[in-house]
Parts: C-alpha cells; structure tokens; sequence
C-alpha cells in the first residue's frame, strides 16, 4: 500500500476515533448537566429543574444507540489494533457507565417530586449535598481525565470513590437513627436513601471508567485491583512525572 | 486465499468463539451458583453457604478478566465482522452484566450473616424468596437463551423483569409498613430491603443480556425500545415460528 494511502487511511481513522472521543464527552456532559439539575432541583425545591433532568434521560439514551453502532462500525470498518483497539472497546464500556448513570440521575429526579411535596422538612438533605458535590466532582474529573488521557487524575478519582463509600455508611446510618426516633418519616426518609444510594452507584461507574481511562492508555486491566496495587501504580506514576 | 486455508481460518474463528461462548456460559454457571448459594444460606440459615458465595466472588472476577482479554484478542487477531463481531461485542457486554451479577450476589452474602445472627424474626422472607426464584429462574433462562441464540426465550426474559419489578415494589411497600409498626425493626428490615434490591438488579442484569441476544442475532439493539415494540418482536417471531 503507498504511504500516502497509509496516510490518508490514518488520518481518516484519527478522524473518526476523535469523532467517538468527542461524542462520548458531550454524552458525558449530558449526563452532568442531568445530574446538577436533578440535585439542584430536589435541594432548592426547583420542579423545571428535575423535570429537566427527566426529559435529559431521552437524549442519553439517544447517545448510547449512536454510540454502540459506532463503536461497533469502527472494529468493522477500521479493526483498529493495539492501543486504537483499546480506545474503541474502552468507549463501548464507559458509554454503558454514562448510560447507568444517566439512569440514576433519572432515579435522582423520579423521587425528587415527591420529596419536594413533602415539604420542607429537610432531613438527609445536608448527606445528599455533600456526597452530591462529591459525586459530581468525581464524573466532571474523570471527563477531564478521559479527554486529556489522564491516568493519574483517573486514578485519583478511584482513589477518591472510597470516601463517598465512607460518607454513605456514615449517611446511611444518621438516617436510619432518624427513622427509629420518628417513625412517621420513614417512607420520606427512605425516598431520601434511594438518592443516596443513586449517588453512590453514580461514583462507582466513576470508577468505572478511570479504570477503563488507565486500560485505554497503560493496556492494563486494574478492574480487579486491590487498593495496595493502585496505590503502587500511582506511586510510580507521580515518580515519573517531573 | 485458497478456499481450504480459508476454510482453516473460519474453522479456527469458529472455534475460538466457541471457546468465548463456552467460558461465558461457565462464568454463567457460577454466577448462578454464587447467587443460589447467598440465597439459600440466607434462607435456612446456612453460615456455610453463605461463605461458598463469598468466595465465589473471586473465581467470577477471574472470568470477567480472562473474557475481557479473550474479547480483545479475539478482536484483534481475528477482525470478524457482521454476526461474527456482534456476538463478540455482545459477549464483552454480558460479562460485564454478569460480574455486576456477581457484585450483587456478593452483597447479599454480605448482609446475609448479620441478619442470620437476628435469629428468627422472618420478616421479608417470603418476599426474597419468591422474587429470588423469579430473579434465578431469569438468569437460568438468558443463559439458555444465550447457548441456543433463542431470541423469543430472551424476549420472554425481558418481558419477565416487569413483573419483578411489580414484586419488587409491592415488597417494599410491605416491608415500609411493618418498619412503621416495629421501628425497632428498622436496621433488621433494611438490610432485607437491600438483599431485594440487588435481587431486583440482577433482574435488570439478565434483561441486559436478554436484549445482547436480540442484537447478536438479528443486530436490532432493543435496549431503549418501548414495551410495545418488544412485544410486536415478540409477536413477530411466534407467527413466524412453526
């Protein structure tokens, strides 16, 4: 083959595989902008801003279809290998996680409205800003971190996911107290741990895809890593770093 | 190419994928093994039981690694196309399903022993038991759907999940209930509402690969599809059926 159709063929393919990357972050942008209006809508009593994180869900969806055949257009058409390969399947994955979490913002907004009806006692609201803020800081870096083939931002918010999982506990229990003190809130309070448990789920698939982000770039499979081995990974990454 | 070399190559193709095919239906089968055991040891009280699905967690993990890999060779070293790179893009996908199963059948292992040492306040176990069959019975049929590449078997399993979602729903209303009459029962009852709630999700999971079948087989990605649609595939494939 002449190197100038070699060429050509590679820059259609860079062409292409940019087009992928560049439509999974406005997916995951999507999902952003659905998660913020489904926790700000439920914490300042906004009803237009949960339904807009209703109607958001549609466009996810949306993104997840073209996605999936595009992902699977470039190993037919293209059959990447190597590190291309990695990048095409490591999308297919992390397009599966913003659908899941697109989900549970959707979950987020379904049993906001009837939290926001219950008026305005505010119990559990302060966890759910706070694991919120936290949630939403680990999707908005791990964009970052896909976009800029960071795995040392990536890992960080892996790292960063076992704190949410503390907060959780620690929520969870609060809540359950509250409802044994009182137990006429509980059908309230358990729409409230339903939000928790959202966000926790929202970090795991964070997670999630920082591990696809260190796969895509390193070729390495740390799904089933323990944290000593993460914790190593980084170590050795901060040391190469100037 | 001489027609016996690609004969060879098709033979060696075919053979690989089966392999795919084969360690999936294993990993599977140990999927259903772990979530029978968590189930079982929770019901009668079993401690040993219990322990099987703990420790089956690692052997699924170990397979979701191995397939991962195998999916990635196979993409690489292969480059199928058409119904060939759907089945392999389809079986990456139901791994993943698969260990999230697995993830599920953990956590239920997990609050299985504080809630065996509250002794014999039965609470809720009527309720985890029926869903838990109805849940079991799906993973057995997706997993039969998928040896045989049963489309109308897949179908029925997604039709399935509506109802345990039904079952789910009425149980937590149930055991909401009781938590108000007893709320000394509260942290007792919320550990059965999370055995449901990852009942209700493998539900979710085994409709996943329900809807991996449809694509692998007729490459229509029904996963956004309405209910009427499905039931009209549905439809569909019974006229056409002898």
């Amino acid at each position: 083959m002449p190197e100038e159709l070699k060429l050509h063929i590679s820059k259609r393919f860079n062409r292409d595989l940019a087009t992928l990357v560049s439509q999974l972050l406005q997916m995951g942008g999507t999902v952003e902008l659905q998660l913020k209006s489904a926790l700000d809508g439920l914490l300042n009593g906004e009803v237009g801003l949960v339904q807009q994180a209703k109607e958001l869900e549609e466009k996810v969806d949306q993104f997840d279809l073209i996605l999936g055949e595009a992902c699977a257009q470039m190993l037919v058409l293209r059959q990447p290998a190597a590190s291309d390969l990695r990048m095409t399947l490591a999308i297919n994955k992390c397009v599966s996680d913003l659908e899941r979490m697109g989900d549970e913002a959707h979950k987020i907004a379904r049993v906001a409205l009837p939290l926001m009806e219950d008026g305005q006692s505010l119990t559990g609201f302060v966890e759910v800003r706070h694991i919120g803020q936290h949630v939403m800081q680990m999707l908005h870096d791990v964009l970052h971190a896909f976009s800029r083939q960071d795995i040392s931002l990536a890992l960080h918010v892996k790292s960063r996911d076992e704190q949410v999982d503390i907060e959780y506990r620690s929520a969870m229990r609060t809540l359950m107290t509250f409802m044994m003190e009182e137990p006429q809130t509980i059908s309230r309070i358990m729409n409230v741990i339903w939000v928790l448990r959202s966000l926790e789920r929202i970090g795991d698939h964070a997670c999630n895809i920082a591990e696809q982000i260190v796969y895509m770039v390193q070729g390495r499979d740390i799904r089933h890593a323990s944290k000593e081995e993460v914790a190593k990974l980084l170590n050795q990454l901060n040391l190469s770093e100037p």
